[in-house]
């Protein structure tokens, strides 16, 4: 069962199966294609585009948001560090016109195969990274009604990176995980769970 | 005159003249070498290097700066978009053990000839965004007592990007000129001010 009782969209997206913690202001959701195992993002629930367009409310709601969601994922996925980024606006790569933080775990030479530390941004500019285009993809095998795995074949420009996308069920499975495992970070805390709902 | 009263620091460098904006909890400075016209850094006061190590007040105050911050480059620098990224941790690149949050003011096409949109994290992670190296390669010339315009010569490795590394009544001018910006924004807001020193 879905943590967000209501539909929670991400630009013009259904993503209310991805949704592992909420607050009253935004949101955190695991992603169809993490860029690397952990990589999550948090969003504010009014869907604007610009960072500039949020309030103060919102602006210290994200930001603690992606404090408790970086400590959890750092923790559950054995990382070292993390990248955290606002592609804030089309000319700076942003693909989905809905204020987002990815957050992605790191390890020491977890991408040494790929070109090193900083593969982890032309990673998430390019094609593997393009949420907007996965997401599409996503809704329109749903709409078609084509099975889970059959898709792939189906959207092979989607896939050129050779990374499956998750099914709604993987999804909803992690993000249960992740929401039970944010628990135990508050539980341990005491504190800042008012915010939660 | 630089606008901090007291001395600033980033990680172990002196950065006093760089400042352009200070809050309770935070402050905004010029680099270095700017990997773009506009490139600033917003940090909190206190010196630690992990975002986790911040409490509720540093993480809110710190993004509210951003924001304050990322609103006026991204009008002075007359972009249409911003990169705002946080390298936490030395397995995500981090190269000065302080938190601190990049703010690239970005244009359509701007960094077409270096390979594209993307292009800007790998000049982040690489040596020409190696803040650490860059600042320790300064301190070192103030030191020797080397004048200024004969510095580059003696730190070839730093500037075989070819980036002259700006001197101290440059960075200064520069921190005075945005410092002037980010007023008016608050007049013009009517608000927020009681952050401000």
């Amino acid at each position: 069962m879905p943590l967000a009782k209501d539909v929670v969209k991400f630009g013009t997206f259904v993503v209310t199966n991805q949704v592992f913690h909420l607050t009253r202001l935004s949101f955190a959701v695991v992603n169809l294609k993490p860029l690397l195992p952990g990589h999550v993002l948090v969003s504010p629930r009014r869907v604007v585009p610009r960072f500039n367009d949020l309030s103060a409310a919102e602006v210290q709601d994200l930001f603690l948001t992606v404090q408790r969601v970086s400590r959890m994922v750092e923790r559950v996925f054995n990382a070292s560090s993390l990248n955290i980024a606002i592609q804030d606006g089309a000319d700076a790569g942003q693909s989905v016109p809905h204020v987002h933080a990815h957050i992605i775990p790191r390890k020491k030479d977890d991408l040494e195969e790929k070109g090193g530390t900083d593969a982890i941004y032309e990673m998430m500019e390019g094609e593997e990274g393009d949420l907007n285009r996965q997401l599409r993809a996503k809704e329109k095998a749903a709409e078609a009604d084509v099975a889970e795995d059959q898709t792939r074949g189906h959207f092979p420009a989607v896939d050129n990176d050779s990374r499956k996308p998750r099914s709604d069920e993987e999804m909803l499975k992690e993000a249960e995980w992740l929401a039970e495992e944010i628990a135990k970070d508050e539980q341990a805390q005491g504190s800042r769970t008012e915010d939660s709902q």
